[in-house]
């Protein structure tokens, strides 16, 4: 067991700052101390079997990623990046845990889904990682089966108003699913879409010839983000469950959201990196073509861009502000260009949908604190606090504080990362959502459990490292 | 300088709780770590001065009260607590730092109001205690004064809608102290009440012989607090001033506030334990008289208790768990029944305005814990995280982390507290406004900068020991 | 073709009142004029064949009732008012006009249920009836015969989010019914409640051994009409359908009506006298059994009985005046307790859902004109001028101008009505459900398109003499 | 007495249309009749003085303009049309109401400043006028003179929360006036801006050289008007009496009184044509110059004129097709730019406030009803119907029905009105604040209580025929 100081930097914690040293012992934080080397007589730094030197850097709890599709199948390919790759491209991004989504389908046994989903991850992960159940089939077998997630440490749930036909719950499911949330302090995760009135939209739209991916925003209309995020908050009052809405991208989904909460629901909201930059408008193509090209297709994703002239990217940076929004994840769900998303050439219903970001999300939300949209301590909470709040791993992740595990993560402010491919990127992807962009900031060194995975020299780590966490109840409640 | 280590208890933040030990050295935390004896070969036990056990206890920090009114002058008379006696029982209460109101008046200059408060509290004070700044008098040349107040560590001020010919500021003269504001970054604290016509309201209903302690609450209409609550929120938005609203009581206003949030102003909110348990009802008093008896006098404050009908209360706890409200402070300003409050024998306006419970809120709001109205953690954001965060002390108090002001309290869930006179009472007062509370809960243990305040034995504190608080701009914008 | 003059009376109209003489020529009103028997040297009291006198009396427009069941089918029973029984009965309380529901279920033709309809009414009727088409099967044949029913003169149409497998529609259907409510001017009408997660409350309850009929109020929870009321109207606004939204109980539902409105939305909403005036707490009944007794059954209707307690129907009232809610129906739909009510005894589930009050309907919403809950105008508005504009009739009907059928009724406001069995009561109902209600004005004399149906004798019209309305699109939108 | 027969029209109300000839008697209408020239017998048009033919044609009540200034007083100045030509300017335009306002200063008695405007007015207006009682000075003279008004006929008053120093009314002052509009039925009006928070704007503005008209706007921030509105509606939700908001321009105010008659309050709100369709944008001047010219003096009036890009006049057109705004009035109030506005060269306080649109607004608003903005029934509804019926003159006025006064205007849709100097201006002005405005429609005939004012030939009225209204209790409450 080595021992590790951190010297000299700031440390960051979702409250507020402190100057101070963190001494790791083995995989954990032993101490957080004033800085200097003297402590009750001893030499800490003579002591330590290494010393990181973080002077002028922030020292921050490891990224959480709460929700990432490592592998996943969609519409007859699977998501590019596995496990390995996935979270190898997480570690150099600073994020140090994820929360994958084991997957049960209608007719299938939710064991089977999570036993699957285990073979698929363990021994291949650079990070920790967790699961959150997808139930795509709500009965009497996979609810009862969801009695025994928390003793398994899957303390969370997935349920699609969208999709039908696939993962698709109608209301009656959701209603006994939410019962069943209430009863075992499961936390209910929704898709928000109205899937069945979004088909015909798109149907009637690829039947008028309107085929490229532009349109698959255009029969995703906010209004059936807004009514699906109401919907849901209802059934969620009405059954006492809590619930946290996934990858929310309209505004009005967040006024409903804010609303729920001023009531004092236990409802609560996932922005991503997508939805705070990127826009309709972008995704339409500079060329000016009435309906894009396929190029859009790299940004299809569920939900999906909005309209930048209808203001909802501002709102999502105002409602991480105002807290009606509390996390920001990744919804990491790659697809290369090339065999994939070119499946949906002339129909954008066939476009695999999903965006990569796993590896920027850390350094995309920086550029929010550089900008001025959200403060250092917001960044840390958004990244990491609140995820390990709500996902029931606070104490043992998202925080620096002894007892944690030693996820740590020293970004320099002074840094600078250029995202795109050839530059900051590591996901297996054979294009960047997010080619030019430019950060101010950088993720300098990396440790999960007190393994060091990302130094000077780049990338340490193995896939042996990362481990399954078994995660408690959420403990973000009101 | 000697050293402690508290051991064996649970730490609790704003974010969660750790099983940690904590080490005091001189004034300051040194090190929070991993419970035990050891840190790399060193018996930390062996090494300090003073072991503290805190088993199966929490270990928070110290209380802050930031609105207190210590000998204030108010209708002839003088708030009964004096900075010796005041101070004292906030200690005795778990409270290690006030944040009390130097006065101007109209036609007084700033510096020599602010010049008169150091005065009376330099070498009384128990705790650590700051100033806001009162400007009763806003003008070109107060205006002028406030440039200088950040550098005196007086980093908010207080307006008043309420109190003509006293305190008042007509909208002219907040929106220039607002602009200011702006300008500063000193913080607006408000006392939000449509003075005015509450006065007018008042008049008539003495002028119809109603003249019990009843009539106070029913002068002070909820519907004058929640508009001047929203002028104020209107008059913040359009300077861009960052407003703090003390002593909400009506829920009408909490919605103002919490629409203000939500749209991203830096609009907050402070509750007191009054507007959480007690109610106009009771003033009222169980003899169902119609109007009530002077028994009532002992709860006449400004906002006035609601009505419980009417559903404030249980409003105003909502809103500090939804962080639509932001604080809990006490507005503390006791007067005794003989001699004080009986002024208004005949005559509601003539009494006396205040409630003293500084020795009671850390308790207070437990209960909100015990009873589930609120969780640990939240407990502690709200009695000390918060309070230090929006109002410049972070770092320096309002956590237990290294490099903090040693303040810290040692609370037992195990204990029990009866409050009331001849109970935990030792302000100055001759009634308790909390006769007869009971809560399930302690205060064990009490070290402000180091020294202990409070242990097993009782007060053990001095005078001398509280220290003026320079404080830092507001932490807490978004 | 005879003459009628009536004299001395008040006209009641939607904006106000007009001391005025109507005459009457065929089934046309001729004119409204000044009182007084001489127009341009004619004295008109000696030129008619009858001359009615109102003096001291409102002369208002016939009531329009626009929302009955008449012997429809329901759970393997059938309404058991026929058409003859149910339009004398409305005759008796001043209403001259209802539109009826024909009824299309999934797999039968539109054309068929529309036609059925028309043999079951033609020829029954004591006052004019028209159609709404209920789509109980939205699929490509139905969506077709949409596009004739303008012409039909069928221009409204209901939908079903209640119901599984019965008249039910999922999100999809109702979006590409709403479509063609854009295209054809056609108006939607939605039962608005989540059916299929009411089924799952009401399976839920009735395993539990909760089957007495409070349950059914129960089970069809507030949430749930919200919900639906919500989801409707963002359909409505991605589409552009105008909405009319029937039996309205919920507060929260007028809150979102509201909203819709408020933002420009044309959204409509009608509440029945049953939820202005009963309550889930009567249903319980006053014996105070905790789960109420078959008695219940009585008022088992859906939407269901809100409790007083929540404040329902001081909100519905409230929403009458504001136009939030701008018409008031009956929903119309009775079934006797012996034979019919009675084969839900142990199971609230079977019992056919229905109160009947076509009657009473003019009288109940006039004793809200004497309790100052609205207006005289109001009144009018609500029980005539409104629901003929809304479903294109006006100027035919609702309204006492030239040219306008003549259908009028004379009200005294100086009579009185007592309601109930062997009372006011010409239903074909073995029970009232609104035994005991007292009425502080009563229906003196009716006349529909000039013939008189009412007079001091009783009823004195025919089964022959109703017409089939063709009705013009609605004359409501903003 | 002669007799009048408009045969052929399209009878338009508040409610619907009819195809109805209009028998006029002396003063009064006698009879609304179906078409044609036989009534029992009667040949009509042969038994009348005169036949006008309106065939093709709208026939309205004559228009309501409830809010005009004829020759007010105004920093130094006086409104540049008198009662006479500025009755006349109203009739050519259809109007055949005004309601003027008599004023009272502070320290003046409410008696004399009632009787010196009714000096003014008598003998010399072409069309019937009514007043409002403005109270400059709320105090216990002022109060007590209040409780004859009703009596005078006088059923309405105004406050400013503008202007101090001039009409300037405190809360304390509201609140007492409100008191006896709850007590006397007298509906209060008010003009809802922070007067002084935004004096202190403008002086800041014109200290930092910011001294042309666009800077009156600039300092009439909209969130001064909002604030205003709002504190007014609480004083009236506290006083319980009626509130009527004048020249309401902010969409934010809007909202306020939405939210307020969404909860059931007595709260009315008006817009001018102004606010419609006029911008500060405009009144910037087309120029590019960041500060406008002088020119932009034509349009500075208070409330101001609004910014285009925040969406206030689209938010205005919605509000009175929700009926949150109920009526449209011009607050006429005319200056010559030449020795009356160039009074503000240099400093923009000093620019009298005021526009003149007597002439236009009916015509303005029909443009409206063209442009699909409003339906033909709430465009007379808006100019004619609800200001009867919020000012207390229906039956007699707003209204085609018999025994209301014969005021009358036949409507060309088909006709064309070209707006500007020496086109549609008749106005005392030596400018337009329309010019170039173009109408799709045409008053051709006007006439007021029997006797025709505007024919084919063009004004051929008197200014010995308009009489004094006096006006009942408001008949719009709810």
């Amino acid at each position: 067991m080595s021992t590790t100081l951190i010297t000299g930097g700031t440390v960051v914690n979702a409250t507020g700052t402190a100057q101070a040293d963190v001494l790791v012992d083995g995989e954990t934080i032993a101490a957080v101390l004033t800085p200097g080397s003297q402590l009750l007589g001893t030499d800490l730094k003579a002591s330590v079997d290494q010393v990181v030197d973080a002077t002028g850097k922030y020292v921050i709890p490891g990224g959480i990623d709460a929700h990432t599709h490592m592998q996943m199948p969609f519409g007859g390919t699977e998501a590019s990046d596995t496990f390995e790759t996935g979270t190898r491209a997480a570690a150099w991004g600073g994020t140090t845990s994820i929360i994958d989504f084991a997957i049960q389908r209608s007719g299938e046994r939710v064991e089977d889904g999570l036993a699957a989903w285990h073979e698929k991850a363990a021994g291949e992960c650079a990070v920790d990682y967790g699961f959150h159940q997808i139930v795509g089939g709500v009965d009497e077998f996979s609810l009862k089966a969801m009695d025994s997630l928390v003793d398994e440490g899957i303390t969370s749930f997935k349920l699609f108003m969208a999709y039908p036909g696939v993962f698709y719950s109608d209301d009656a499911q959701i209603l006994r699913a939410m019962q069943k949330s209430r009863e075992t302090g499961l936390l209910t995760m929704m898709h928000a879409e109205n899937g069945p009135a979004i088909d015909v939209l798109a149907e009637q739209l690829y039947d008028a010839g309107k085929t490229t991916p532009y349109f698959h925003g255009i029969a995703r209309a906010w209004q059936m983000e807004e009514e699906a995020t109401h919907r849901a908050i209802m059934l969620a009052d009405l059954t006492g469950a809590p619930l946290y809405v996934v990858h929310v991208s309209a505004k009005q989904a967040v006024e409903q959201l804010a609303a729920a909460r001023d009531r004092g629901q236990n409802v609560f909201g996932e922005t991503c990196p997508q939805y705070l930059y990127l826009s309709l408008e972008e995704q339409l193509g500079a060329e000016g073509k009435e309906w894009g090209s396929f190029e859009g297709a790299k940004w299809v994703c569920s939900t999906p861009l909005r309209s930048r002239a209808e203001g909802h990217q501002d709102a999502m940076w105002r409602a991480l502000r105002t807290n009606d929004l509390q996390t920001v994840s990744t919804d990491h769900c790659p697809f290369c260009m090339k065999g994939q998303k070119d499946m949906g050439q002339g129909d954008f219903r066939a476009i695999p949908n999903g965006i990569g970001s796993i590896e920027h999300r850390v350094d995309l939300l920086y550029q929010g604190v550089v900008t001025g949209e959200i403060t250092l301590s917001r960044w840390v909470e958004l990244i990491a606090t609140t995820p390990a709040r709500m996902f029931g791993l606070y104490g043992r992740k998202g925080v620096v504080q002894p007892g944690a595990d030693a996820d740590l993560v020293v970004y320099d402010p002074q840094g600078h990362t250029s995202i795109g491919l050839g530059k900051s990127h590591h996901m297996n992807m054979d294009y960047s959502a997010w080619e030019g962009y430019e950060i101010d900031g950088h993720v300098d060194w990396v440790m999960s459990r007190g393994s060091v995975l990302v130094d000077g020299s780049g990338y340490v780590g193995s896939k042996s490292h990362g481990k399954f966490l078994k995660r408690d109840l959420t403990q973000y409640l009101v």
